[in-house]
């Protein structure tokens, strides 16, 4: 008999004494051997694209820590990129694409992903699965149309120019955000053909959006992924993440993911009374608590413990671990989570 | 007999057949008045101690699109200034401050707000009071103290460097913050005093913070705040904009402010449900929407109407109007929400 995973038995609903833990961005800079590595791939997409050394910084943070999820090292961007979309990384800026401004720039995308990119992460995911303790689940991801969207067309961080298109020509920004659905889907399914045993799609910046919008350029294409995903690999879990999307969680109900990450600003207790006591909740230290370390984060570890404690959790943070963390405070962070 | 004017009525908890409107940064960048006057000042601080040309572009929007009430053309940076800390604004960046690290750094600070500063201020106020339309209202505002302290702490825009003074020393960093409610509470009574009808208080970074931190650093110093100015001025209404709070609202409910300003991101209506009919709302054109114009801005005005129907109602933006706004869609929406 195989003993489960505790990450896909909350997955399915189970509410465990002491809550599986992994934390976003767990793989990353503030690591020593996750430098080393990334110094000697020369840029992030070469380590995104080598799945020997990406496989490598997957798997440190479990060695380190024995987090009880290894997440896929790689970037949201690599679907634009692998839809044939210009990408770099700027040191301490941020991703470069030339944009994807208005529907007549959506000829320069290809139908599908090139698979000389995207075989690539596969590759990572099969290598990751192969190397993982037993008991440690793999989490494949993708970032959400909406979040992915906002890049492609500002070709960087400023995200009113997609929210423009999007207002001015609803039904242009529809073929943007169908392809993305069309190609996430494929893209997920492949990284659980490969050994993903859930997967998380990330929507950073779902939080932004009126009521209207959030409902029709976040959750119905996550719905729409979802849907897809199920279709061939019913049993897999998917967790979804509207970063900041608390204050709409009435429509949040109607999203139907098999989990909800939220972030460190919304409250749990208020999320879990709209959601009802069954949807698995996943965060939400804030990782500035993590920096703080001492007393200060042993508080906000019980506080979240507490918050979530009405149903099945998944301890996570709020948002993604920060470079400047101290590794004996992650350390610190994980023993009290079990209660050791 | 004096004419109500319609946002003091609405403030007092009337629901006007079409609502009173104004819009954040109303005087701003978008009018080729504000930058004629803007270049003329020579700085943006200039701008702000300057009382005849910083009512001058108080009162440009009035002239120009007759909104029912005028907000002081100021900064809420200038509580920080007045209080001794180095304050310059780069252009196209943002303000620069000498930054008030840590509790010793409070010896920095004056005491009490330096009137050479402030008085200029106050004198803005006089003159846009005396030259006022009959029907439209004054408003006056401050930030509030955990939005300022941001700036205060990081020197600039990293709002890290506050949240973790306060996680690390909540006892060093509650002296910043009762030093800048103090200031605040004089600040505010003396805009009063010079002729503000009504005052607003900033929080534009309340979004942020967990439950427990937005309790303590943002509800308690408002709220802090709000009975200091009832304390002289009991008549005198207060509008909150926590913004980005909507997924808070159980805390807000809390505050007891005259009125609450609600995002873009957050809805009306689970935001009135969760208040009370009772509380006027203020808010929440998307800005980009005013961009957009055409239907798209029809359409938006008339979803926040309808959202907004249930109670006493302010319109106005969600966030401040941007610089790249044309003229003729802020006049369309004026048009449109006055219904001529």
């Amino acid at each position: 008999m195989i003993a489960e995973k505790p990450l896909l038995a909350v997955l399915g609903g189970a509410t465990l004494k002491r809550p599986p833990v992994w934390f976003m961005r767990q793989a990353g800079r503030y690591l020593p051997e996750y430098r080393s590595i990334r110094a000697q791939a020369g840029s992030f997409l070469n380590l995104c694209y080598n799945p020997e050394l990406a496989a490598e910084v997957t798997l440190q943070p479990i060695e380190r820590f024995h987090f009880d999820a290894a997440i896929l090292f790689a970037d949201i961007l690599l679907v634009p990129h692998a839809l044939g979309q210009d990408l770099s990384f700027v040191e301490n800026e941020g991703p470069r694409l030339t944009p994807i401004a208005n529907v007549g720039d959506l000829s320069r995308l290809r139908n599908g992903l090139d698979q000389d990119r995207v075989g690539r992460v596969y590759e990572t995911v099969k290598l990751v699965r192969e190397r993982l303790p037993a008991d440690v689940a793999l989490i494949g991801f993708c970032g959400a149309p909406w979040t992915v969207a906002t890049y492609m067309v500002s070709g960087g961080k400023d995200r009113s120019a997609a929210l423009l298109w999007a207002l001015r020509d609803p039904d242009g920004f529809a073929k943007l955000i169908d392809r993305l659905v069309s190609a996430s889907v494929d893209y997920l399914c492949h990284q659980i053909d490969a050994g993903a045993e859930a997967v998380q799609i990330f929507d950073s910046w779902a939080g932004e959006l009126s009521p209207a919008l959030f409902s029709r350029w976040c959750i119905e294409p996550v719905k729409a992924i979802m849907k897809g995903v199920k279709a061939r690999h019913p049993l897999v879990p998917v967790i979804a993440f509207p970063r900041g999307a608390g204050s709409k969680t009435s429509i949040l109900s109607e999203l139907g993911a098999d989990a909800i990450g939220i972030d460190t600003a919304e409250d749990p207790v208020a999320v879990r009374s709209l959601l009802g006591k069954t949807v698995p909740l996943q965060g939400n230290l804030d990782p500035l608590a993590l920096i703080a370390g001492g007393r200060t984060l042993d508080d906000a570890i019980a506080h979240v413990l507490s918050a979530m404690s009405g149903g099945p959790h998944i301890f996570n943070l709020g948002h993604g671990i920060r470079p400047d963390t101290p590794i004996e405070h992650v350390e610190q962070a994980v023993r009290r989570i079990r209660g050791d």
